[in-house]
């Protein structure tokens, strides 16, 4: 019974029937092709406003390019510590920005907060001897599984303009959020300042399909350019457009996000004293110390530790693919131990 | 008819079924997978060899990032003035390796030759003033459908040793290059002193897979970081590595190379005295002059102008799914006009 | 009155002196001079080993190009948040190692500890996601004015190099820190662990003179072309490197040095109780409160507020060649309000 | 008798006793001094308009600060293959732009032709798969000593406007071309389209000196925080700066140069027949063969040869401060071999 992650999971059927279906025939390759042009429909009509939509293979590239993007090389980037640009990627952010810096504004849930981002911008006037001030990342659902609501948004999006950044929005597990908020994906996006989001549907039942999605339409070239350069213009761009549109057009990213929220509930629920924090998408962290988790493991459940090993702290991700009797499962094991 | 380019094609069946049959189960993501780590061993096999593979999921990743790993941000990196990390890649060797300098070497059939390698190398002394002799990078097959025997590789590998020079090939169309030249794997790679390959099956059947061989294996961590930091270590790795055991152990690479290398050799037949390069792959380029060109489209033929439009010159691309009636029809037409 | 920085001041006579020495006839150029070529052996006197010197025409260069070559693009560099090349030198260590993490190991009086060090790299635990400790970069005297003991940057390189962490030392006031310590050379450099030294002169009396002092000398090569395409590779390198010569050979850098510390010596003392940090080197930081900072300011002191405008504190920093009645007189001032 | 290079020259009296001018009390670092504060007016006056003028120690720096300035990351800049940028500085545009790509336009005694420009121009359509056409580079005088007239750069800078080119001149020896063009620095400048210059000083008699003018004045911001971070903001900038203003004030520009011209055509007559470009600056390249090479060395003349060991080929470059009896010998044993 696997509780390793997300990205662990299997393909939905529809993201597998809508790579056969556009398996036919010889079509343009590097985006020109039938499947790929609806993309800025689709997502403009689910986000409710003109959008401009590239996609890529994996999150990684989606944030590091949307970042490099909105940042100089001397920019400064403000992100929590927990975030995946921070901790997940090798450095990437600083590598497709050529060297811009992460500034870490801590805060509680993985998330950013206001009073936080202003400090830390504070905290780094810009001089010419310093890094330029130059965009915020907040992750929507955070590291944490909690998810940052509309006016959480619209707040920092108000910090982030006094000081002239641009706000980024790391979605990869955007679906989760949205299904947990119960709100329009305009909400928590441009109409809250968000510029640009990485919208990601892998971890949530595509195969490997991730969406950047542009609110501010005036930097596309540039992330065009830096996309190609990046070996992340997929050549047959027809399968990877079609899993998001089947993502999208299906509601398959509702289906799949809202069940595998709903089981993350339930065992954050059984965790009981244990939670570490609210279950706001498909993750629950539950400090369970040694014994407890050496238990579960014998009793065949799998997960991570949390940050250390020696933490006690333990993780679980419900994918959306999670046999509904592991959790029942889990539930009685967390109950009973 | 549609002659544009091989990665205009769709994916063969044994890729789409190879897709399907891993689709099951939480399986470990990032190439910890049972298919994953298979891929060294059935490339060992492949290759007569030991060696350490790594999928990315397009070429332009494959070769730069090869690159990178081989040449400083201060090196030369020496290739064909076609090739596709010089014509087609936006610069994606500089950024990967943090500004290599690619110097062209001309040739005849778009390949370097001993000779003109040897004076291009001359003529980048290295000094402290100068960017250093780094790699030498050829391209199997060629940009132009020709093909190097193995005794061309081993002679400009011999160069490459002279000047410490290390060598990568970019294998976008290997299969089409192994499927004309009928010789062992081993013979035009690392027998004949090819340290690095970017092995594609994208362009010939696969849906978007392309494996890097390290033949000269001590280098492979720096590269695992440099693809991890790229945001090209694919989280779901059990999809693109699936297509490429697929691709090699069913023999698909073979059969799908072979039989577009033939329809490619009928066009160059019928091409006559049009034809600019010997047919020893899956392209044809033929000198047809403008009113030649416009006759085939007008009878429904689709294909690039070389090099520009003015040229005169058309680039034809036979796809592994290409119909064998867009063949003959194409052999007929060029026959007639 | 000015204290705002020993980088104010003005160059001392023998720096002049050198400099119109050396100015006669065509001598090579980059490096290849007679004075440049006695580099390596007076420095290696003075610091009673085999060392390779590079002169650089400033500290950001010597401190960035050490950094880089230290480092691989995606390794982490730890270093005191307080850190010259994390708050003022707009990201250059980033941009000269592509895109190198500084990550911030708090610690009082502006140094890093042991535990300190420890729990930051343990935190980020060299996995393929992760960006790999690399660099430990100490700064000798800190920006706080405080100097490490020969046995505290011992215990540093110890904890360095288990984990295989290269030690960079920023001596942008490395004489203030000598002329407090009382120690060799070697003391507080090789013999402790570190692997490559920023060797400032600029602040304490050159015109613009910075060396880096290779210990571990087998990483040179790649400096030298890092600092050439950095445009660091001075052409009449004879006018860099007899200022160098001067300072050391004469005893200039001991003298001056140490009359400044003495005069900050005074100053801190005249400080009492607002005194923030113990004085080690030229740098005095007082925690005076906005009411004696403005009365210092009408009385014609001038220094910059630290940290920021509204906190209250304030540095001094004394020159090699401010005169002593400014000293007396700020210590007088400071005594009376 | 030493032909080397004119920067193995030694620096001119009027710059050393503008050193020791500003050689007293404590002014800000950074270039907020008064020196630096006048250089806008005193070069606005020089050019006859608006600039903003930066200083650098290295023309290396100059023009990579510059071009970087100009250029995207995926931009391509086209200059000729002789020039500073292509042979002599490791690659440092392509490290301060982040890997743009230079693409060569050979022309003949070193310049860039209007068709040749074009050419390659039309040779890199824009395409997402391309590098973007982004600057024009052009160098003054040329590596061969020759100068560009007006009207020259005014039908290069035509054609770049018409792709959208930045034009940026590398000025090392603009001194040397303006006292042959006697023209107003305006004319060859940005009257002609040129964006900025990398305006020298060093060769020509500074001791280390180098001015980016920015004619368009939009792009300094980002100059200001790229050369900081490349570590070129010289803290005691008042030395730098005096020495420009020197350079520019008191007409020693055109003096020294003025004189190297002369004697470098002297030389250049001498040579006769041998004389490979005309000479329009401070340089002479003669093809004389190995045997007189030899014989000019044994007689004690040092020079170096020209492109490689074997090409028989000698360049002779006249240095501000070269005794004019140097000249005369040479002359002499030219007309006698």
């Amino acid at each position: 019974m696997r509780f390793w992650s997300d990205n662990t999971a299997s393909a939905c059927p529809e993201i597998m029937a809508a790579l056969a279906e556009v398996n036919h025939g010889r079509v343009k390759a590097y985006g020109v092709d039938a499947w790929t042009a609806r993309l800025d429909g689709v997502f403009g009509e689910f986000f409710g406003t003109e959008v401009k939509v590239f996609v890529v293979a994996t999150g990684t590239a989606a944030n590091a390019l949307s970042i490099a993007t909105l940042s100089p090389p001397y920019g400064a980037v403000f992100a929590n510590p927990e975030a995946h640009i921070v901790r997940d990627e090798c450095g990437a952010p600083e590598f497709f920005s050529h060297g811009a810096r992460i500034v870490l504004v801590p805060g509680p849930g993985g998330k950013v907060t206001p009073n936080g981002l202003q400090a830390a911008v504070e905290d780094n006037p810009p001089t010419v001897h310093t890094v330029q001030p130059a965009v915020l990342s907040l992750t929507q659902a955070t590291e944490f599984g909690t998810s940052y609501r509309p006016e959480e948004v619209a707040a920092l999006s108000d910090v982030a303009r006094r000081y002239k950044l641009k706000v980024h929005m790391d979605g990869a597990r955007f679906a989760n959020a949205l299904a947990f908020l119960v709100c329009a994906p305009a909400e928590v996006t441009w109409r809250a300042g968000v510029d640009v989001l990485s919208f990601g549907a892998t971890k949530n039942g595509a195969l490997a399909a991730e969406a950047v999605v542009f609110f501010a339409t005036s930097l596309v070239r540039d992330f065009e350019l830096r996309r190609k350069r990046a070996g992340h213009l997929i050549s047959k761009s027809r399968f990877v457009s079609a899993q998001l549109l089947a993502y999208v057009e299906t509601g398959v990213w509702k289906r799949n996000a809202a069940r595998a929220n709903e089981l993350a509930r339930r065992i954050g629920t059984a965790g009981g004293g244990a939670l570490m924090h609210p279950v706001e998408a498909n993750e629950v962290f539950l400090r369970l110390g040694d014994a407890r988790k050496q238990k579960l493991r014998a009793a065949g459940f799998e997960f991570y530790d949390w940050a250390s090993e020696r933490s006690g702290e333990a993780r679980f991700v419900v994918s959306w693919d999670q046999p509904e009797e592991d959790v029942t499962a889990l539930c009685r094991a967390l109950a009973a131990s």
